[in-house]
């Protein structure tokens, strides 16, 4: 399908009723009116290429609209907590949110797939799903029953799986473990024994340095380095195997989007695009310095077992089965990107993945 | 650097006198001008994902202003042949066009870092260079030379290596080959005996039918499906080492650019990212099925050897240092490039390779 086909239509992602409150929207009275939004981020402002996203987006909607369209950020907890970001956007609290779709797997499952699935997608399979593989109006569709539109705006690219005090080799080391951990992933580390706890970012390093959890997950090298958690737990892990990719959306209240004149809604799609490629960009150009400065502090790289990433994944097949009994939206979700992943995997092993890995040997050897 | 600073301040990547112009332009009398402008793409109508990526890029355009910037899309050889396009931009002959930036490396070889470099960055780490690395600056810097102001308008990703009658397993195969290849790697490969034939899309079939070539190099199975080159010669290699990633521009008239008010250089800007989203998403989501098809066809998937990459990476950096000899810019960029391009590889081959080889082993496994 093409990507904007079913954007380019007054509020088709919405009901019939909703399209014809549209097609009467001021739109039509004044192309480009002046209108102030607020948007709430569910990041702080110390993450400054995740938090900084909703800055650059803000500042490209101005640029667009001759600064007639305003978008107002704060920061998560200025004006709503992090994790209630969708909720205030459903409400109408506040007109839209820079959010991560899986906080919200808690309230539905199917809020995962906007995210990162454990053993999911990575970032190029992701996108392709989102935006030509039929994603985009799965999830849309998903989002219209809590009065939300979503914009993608920005990825992470695939996490690193963070740090732990003690090695951690086989499945019976992760029994009991108390690991720090974010969204979805948690509940599938739970069915191997790991005690996963949902910290905020600023606790996380006490919680660490005293001894009330064994390891804690967060993003990655340029993220994690600030925090300091490898001060306290030398081994870091990966692949971050809850995370290959992590897309981050503006969610939009559903009445607000369709009131909007197309220009604007133009202006919120592409700026979102625009951001997406900063934000990756960022992560990319900032992660190799990190791991260069942590490595340098005697910071130990270490890969999950394929015993552990095999009962995990084993783990996971078993949580979307459950939670396809449970929700008839997930089910549908995830045998559409179950089909999807098989096929991405399978062409991207051949020249993508084969020209990367002579170039990472060259890179061993220092021939590049 | 941040991606936009230098943008966002009226034509600052060209001279004071450029900018000084563009203070006076018609912006400030009128934000929102009604503007035509001729698009000329470097691509056919038949290749509806790159050459589809100009009529979207211009459909965005006029979603963003009301339909007051109109770009007038022409296909390849319509009102100027694809590899002048960039030549009709300069010139002034059309306001602006869609090309590979590495068509006009035989003009000045530093146009081959704004597409793909032989053993070059990756699509991650094209874009990361591009957006953030200083790459946008330093090019644009180099464009303005020639009138150009860039904008990132799509990719293919990694490219195939292309399909050869007979099997090539060492460099002695090579010797003579006689095979079609586009931009700067016929170069390259041409150091290892090849001898190179730049022959347009249409005519590579007849060519390949009655012998004139050995085989012939085009995008990936999407594409090159349509060219059936594959009912000729089964042997369908990878990589494609000569283009490990390669991004696509719009390319604009210097004067033309900075006579834009700010609303609609924004409007390039984002349509550009929103466009290299769409196009990327467009060739993941193809390329799998076009890729089954071809094998259900017999098609023989072969990778290149170590020998005949290895010697393909020497002639490559012979042929960076002669081509840094004849031009300070090529030096200048290729030392930056070369530097960038030696970390991203040392950060992409933790969590990112290592979940990509994972999960490209389930799909083998049927896992997935």
């Amino acid at each position: 399908m093409k990507r904007r086909e079913f954007l380019s239509k007054a509020g088709v992602a919405a009901s019939g009723a909703v399209a014809a409150t549209a097609l009467a929207s001021p739109a039509i009275a004044q192309a480009n009116p002046e209108i102030k939004w607020r948007l709430t981020s569910s990041f702080p402002k110390s993450l400054d290429t995740l938090y900084g996203g909703a800055e650059y987006f803000a500042k490209r909607v101005a640029d667009l609209t001759d600064n007639k369209f305003q978008l107002q950020v704060f920061a998560a907890g200025e004006i709503v907590p992090g994790l209630q970001a969708a909720d205030a956007v459903t409400a109408g609290t506040v007109e839209m949110c820079q959010t991560a779709s899986y906080y919200y797997w808690g309230k539905e499952p199917t809020f995962a797939f906007g995210s990162a699935m454990p053993f999911g997608l990575n970032t190029r399979g992701q996108n392709a799903w989102w935006f030509h593989g039929g994603g985009e109006k799965l999830m849309n569709d998903f989002y219209a029953k809590h009065k939300i539109y979503a914009v993608v705006a920005g990825n992470t690219g695939a996490q690193m799986g963070g740090f732990f005090r003690n090695e951690v080799k086989t499945v019976a080391d992760l029994k009991g473990l108390k690991f720090r951990i974010g969204g979805f992933g948690g509940k599938v580390f739970s069915k191997v024994g790991v005690v996963p706890t949902s910290i905020a970012g600023g606790d996380i390093y006490p919680a660490l340095e005293k001894g009330a959890i064994d390891g804690a997950e967060w993003v990655g090298p340029y993220d994690d380095e600030k925090l300091g958690f490898h001060k306290i737990a030398k081994n870091y892990y990966y692949p971050g195997w809850w995370e290959g990719t992590s897309m981050n959306h503006m969610f939009i209240n559903l009445d607000k989007w369709n009131s909007l004149p197309k220009t604007y809604q133009a202006a919120l799609q592409t700026a979102g695009s625009d951001t997406l490629a900063w934000m990756l960009a960022k992560y990319d150009q900032g992660n190799p310095a990190a791991l260069k400065r942590m490595l340098a502090q005697g910071v130990q790289l270490k890969s999950f077992s394929e015993e552990i990433l095999d009962a995990c994944l084993k783990a996971a097949d078993e949580t979307y089965a459950e939670m396809g009994t449970g929700s008839a939206d997930f089910k549908k979700v995830w045998e559409h990107y179950k089909a999807f992943r098989a096929d991405q995997f399978l062409w991207q092993q051949l020249t993508e993945y084969t020209m990367d890995s002579y170039m990472m040997i060259q890179q061993r050897k220092q021939k590049l």
